[in-house]
């Protein structure tokens, strides 16, 4: 008789969980000395709140019905539920507001693909600035958070994410492409984009653009010499990059101009985090200016989340390379 | 626009978090000094797994579906998760196996009653010791772990939790009759217990010992001087008060021949956890030896959760009675 969990779950033994623990409790002592508050919210809300947040996300997420007949969902991230709490609990509080937290969140996942299902998630979100303080903020506190949880290797790459969408409007590309596009692109499988970008109706020049802007990934030097739309993008990122310089960790990000993450609400700047020693982001974030104004207040946002447990096979592989 | 959450979760801002962290902590450190190791397991399992657990707590479950169609429910609880844990990952360890964790669980509610849907437990397991050792050491920690997180007035109630259901099966009360009975017991409804007493065909002696059995509550004193079934189950309380006696905490327990758990796994003492400085219990627990073994591992075993915002509320109480 075998007793399977999920594919996608797992059990964590004490060994385990006394380290996930401790990067826990330093990256939180970090993220409270900043400023930011911790905040738990229900793992199970209604659908369709959480759908006021962002559509597309809801519909891939675990559903089941409460006692009344109610729609009730699994969080799938803890961005959507702090925009609510923004909106309903802190209405008439004045912005800025610094929140954390660290929650397991549930995703769905293909079976065989090796993906989690459940993991836990420790994040920050800085609700009220604009650009670029916000995301110089976010990115420093994330690196420093990290530092303190024992990486020492650790970098964050950093794009904007309506770039590409933005270009493809301007091309012309007829928008039911566009998801396909986008898919590769956060999937970073530049052979099926060339592909596809090869059968669409553009002049080379613009076929040459979409290929090439996703390749262009590196230190300050990528964002030089650029017009445009590309032009007005890095513009943005050239300012960030400036007050990251300021606050010491210039040296940590790297630009990447075909970065994109697949969540829908993300209007600005968007990060990935990343450390060499292994071989999948540890995270990633953005700006999302459009988010709470859904849930009924207007105001510009930004925020960083961390996978936990990569967050601790990255420090373990740090250290078995001598890190 | 109102964005509700469902009704019993709630959202936790960071003062209160901070205090439900503080209390987290503290018993926690409480439990691992005293050689218990925290597990965490997947929030959602297959619920036929679960169900083999508990048959009857697995119907009022939060269930959905996974990719493959199979059907994956929320935890009620942890300890089914961990009995799996040990027959799976510890199949080859000897016991006796210590186990604590910190994590939410969720329950069907009925609108309107005010319970709450999903709540964060944090709770102890000892597995592969029999009574009355297990319960002495399990309860001391208990009694301990609460003084650590600020409480000073807890008690802990200790009962027998087959003692009823051996009483209704001994006095030949028809099964259909039981659940009703135990359900009014476990309400502690004793007017209602009364009355559904009346109408059974039992002679006045038996309906009597039925009645006033529950009412049985108190100190050392209430042990004494029973016989026939109630002197067997009788037997070993006293036994248990005695451990207990010599752990310094045989003042700190009340016993309570009617006490039952609702769930269906306890197969003899059973423990809720008091502060008479609010209205409602802040844990519970008790021996359940047939558990295991349903996974494949034949162990005894017993175990205590807490409500760890149950316990904040009654150290807030204590403090503002002057505790």
């Amino acid at each position: 008789m075998t007793h399977p969990i999920p594919p996608g779950t797992r059990d964590v033994l004490p060994d385990e969980m006394r380290e996930l623990r401790a990067i826990t409790e330093r990256m939180r002592a970090r993220f409270e000395d900043a400023g930011y508050g911790e905040i738990h919210t229900p793992a199970l809300e209604y659908e369709e709140v959480l759908r006021r947040g962002e559509e597309r996300a809801a519909g891939a997420r675990y559903r089941t019905f409460d006692e009344q007949g109610n729609v009730l969902a699994l969080r799938s991230d803890m961005t959507i539920p702090i925009a609510r709490v923004v909106a309903t609990r802190y209405a008439d509080v004045e912005p800025p507001l610094r929140f954390c937290y660290f929650a397991r969140a549930w995703r769905a996942v293909d079976r065989g693909v090796g993906e989690p299902r459940e993991f836990l998630q420790g994040g920050v979100e800085l609700i009220g600035i604009p650009p670029p303080e916000a995301e110089a903020e976010v990115l420093a506190l994330t690196i420093a958070a990290l530092e303190e949880a024992g990486l020492r290797r650790h970098r964050v790459g950093i794009g904007d994410g309506s770039l590409y969408r933005r270009l493809l409007g301007a091309l012309g590309v007829p928008a039911e492409a566009h998801p396909a596009l986008l898919e590769c692109l956060s999937r970073r499988d530049l052979v099926e984009l060339d592909r596809r970008v090869a059968g669409l109706r553009l002049a080379d020049r613009e076929r040459e653009l979409l290929v090439r802007l996703p390749e262009l990934r590196g230190g300050r030097r990528v964002l030089e010499g650029a017009d445009g739309l590309v032009g007005d993008a890095v513009h943005g990122l050239r300012a960030l990059h400036e007050l990251l310089e300021e606050c010491g960790v210039g040296d940590r990000v790297i630009f990447d101009l075909g970065l994109v993450r697949q969540l829908g609400y993300y209007t600005g700047a968007v990060f990935e985090v990343y450390d060499p020693a292994v071989g999948f982001a540890l995270g990633g974030g953005g700006r999302y200016d459009e988010l709470l104004g859904r849930f009924g207040r207007q105001l510009p946002a930004c925020g960083v989340a961390l996978d936990v447990q990569r967050v601790h096979l990255a420090q373990a592989a740090e250290e078995a390379l001598g890190g």
